[in-house]
């Protein structure tokens, strides 16, 4: 029996929810592939994205999962689908030139009664490429093809209980993590070791908790390096006079808290602490507007118009949805924290509100993951909201 | 100044052997988005594949790395590019449904005189979706596209000295990561604290170098979860009579050197050693075949007969191409031990030898990281071929 994340009724909800927004597209089916929706919609869990796989969904009966036949079995073993509805393709179409997984997957869909079918596709969610969208086309020239990105993701906006339980257990992971950083920055640690005790802290977890693999490794970069937000680690020792941010997540069964926080060694220039000051100040005006009613972008306005009267300036979003996920991201690729996002704010959804500064002189990263309520926002972690000095 | 893994005549080898195989297949330019291609090609590491970016090489100067305006900073500190070869696109594109990143590439695309032109594509390679295929047909409508999926992965089968030492180094770090798992794997530790583990030992590495992340994280199933090959972990205790695999890598500066063994806990029933036995056999089978001349399909058959001669079968590929990886897969995608596989074997030939079995009672991984030689081949890992039993 799979340990399953969620009760046979949550699942049952979402395929509802699914549905009814298939409905809405006038789709009969749809083939996920992001392996958060895969996951979301079925319990599936496996690092086996990096073949083509996904899951097919009608509006009758249970979705089908259908991937390489080696992982048949992790199908049994995590997800709730009868093994009628497990299917499995040859390996020799694995990575192979002369033949494409896709051509198996459309013999399924016409066994399955698809042949003419209105079918929705991820055309812009991860692990969905080129090439399977032209074999797809190839292989079945009478179903209407139809772009569904993000239609899943946007059913799992409005987290349910477990789930905001599950960030929450996360959210303990992630403060120990800092708390770690907090304890062992300092100047002659090389930046590696320092990493391997954020992993370990991070994978044992927290509060009675163990630690799931968060979607993104750590980002550490030092000095001008912290001027770039995507880089990872090396072996430099940590310096007096330098500022390294570290943007990392705790993650629970697949869910995540990410939070970022900046620390400086030595005694910062007076432009950190403006830096800070002013982010510090711009979060609480953009969280004064994360409430129900809201719009996504009132918070990216709030947060905007304080950074620029303080005399700083952010050209990015700062913020997103956040929840169940996969590498390369922990973001769930629906909702942003910038201006045009009319995305109405309601109690159970949770983000990232990620304001990091990319100074000349080095990044700022100082962000909270938070739960809109049913009055207003709760920030997740309590970690300290501040720079971090060690002088 | 960027703080490059190869020298720039490394760098350039590696674009003139690009070129040559675009010419032949008559490519005026090819745009890479395989994020492992993109960092052999110019460099570029960071973790920002999770959006749209991308390298553009034509047959004239520099590469030019795209991506997200945030990111330039990151291509500015990893790449030798100049900053006229390093083009940012506006921080709206990213994950929003009405634009696409794929416009602005267009735009550039034209802006370098390609609007004619042949340019191949990455049609299978990761992170190429459906919707930047179908967005650059609009755009562009008088370029020819073609699927240039693999060109560039092939060109780096062959491993120069340098990527060799890299390696090297990595099988170090996967040494003492199977090392910590022999010391203590014990009944009772939960998966998770022992993973904790592991993931410190790959970060600090080993033999004064540091570890970098591994493109796939610890894949480490137990009991009747190991019939299933990728399962990561959870926090149950290990127990006596019951088998682990630990799928691991150590990687750095990208470089992957992975390796799986597995673990019983108290005395194993016969079947196991048994299946020790004939994947030990096999595996001196196969080796025996790893050499300059030979196809990639005589290891796979040499492999293949005696397991089948001693009792056993198995029905998928038995290894694949190592090198440079980024997740979600640390294999090169090229080269597969497979019967039809006819790829001659070359000296710097670097592969992963997995001939891992998934049995009903569970998994037996036992596998081995190999370079081939100028006169055969050489196990990268002095790790012991065995069932490790603790009884």
């Amino acid at each position: 029996m799979a340990n399953l994340p969620f009760t046979h009724a949550e699942y049952t909800t979402r395929l509802a929810k699914t549905r009814a927004a298939m409905a809405i597209r006038g789709l009969d089916a749809v083939f996920i592939t992001d392996p958060s929706n895969m996951g979301w919609l079925t319990g599936y869990d496996g690092w086996s994205f990096y073949v083509h796989q996904g899951v097919l969904l009608t509006h009758e009966g249970e979705p089908v999962w259908w991937g390489r036949d080696m992982d048949v079995n992790g199908a049994i073993r995590t997800t709730y689908l009868n093994s009628d509805n497990i299917v499995g393709y040859e390996d020799s179409y694995v990575q192979n030139p002369v033949k494409h997984p896709m051509e198996d997957l459309s013999a399924l869909i016409r066994a399955r009664g698809l042949e003419c079918a209105t079918i929705g596709l991820e055309m812009d969610n991860y692990y969905f490429t080129a090439s399977a969208f032209v074999t797809l086309q190839r292989e079945l020239p009478n179903v209407r093809f139809d772009d569904a990105t993000g239609l899943v993701n946007w059913q799992r906006a409005v987290k349910s209980p477990t789930e905001i339980d599950y960030i929450r257990r996360a959210a303990r992971i992630v403060e120990r993590m800092h708390g770690i950083i907090r304890e062992r920055a300092a100047p002659g640690i090389c930046k590696h070791d320092l990493i391997a005790d954020i992993y370990h802290a991070s994978i044992c977890g927290a509060d009675g908790h163990w630690g799931d693999y968060p979607a993104m490794v750590p980002m550490a970069p030092s000095g001008v390096d912290a001027t770039a937000p995507h880089l990872t680690w090396d072996d430099r020792p940590m310096r007096v006079d330098e500022n390294t941010f570290f943007e990392i997540a705790g993650a629970y069964r697949r869910y995540h808290c990410p939070q970022s926080r900046t620390v400086y060694l030595g005694k910062p220039p007076q432009k950190f602490y403006d830096a800070e000051k002013a982010v510090v100040e711009a979060i609480e005006a953009g969280l004064e507007q994360a409430r129900p009613g809201n719009h996504a972008e009132d918070i990216a306005i709030a947060f905007n118009t304080r950074l620029n009267q303080l005399g700083f300036v952010k050209d990015s979003r700062c913020g997103y949805a956040i929840g169940m996920s996969y590498p390369p991201d922990w973001g769930e690729r629906t909702i942003s924290f910038r201006r045009g996002d009319k995305t109405v704010l309601e109690p159970g959804m949770t983000f990232h509100f990620m304001p990091a500064l990319w100074l000349d002189e080095g990044g700022l990263e100082i962000t909270e993951p938070i739960l809109i309520t049913e009055t207003g926002v709760e920030c997740f972690c309590q970690t300290p909201r501040e720079l971090f000095v060690k002088e």
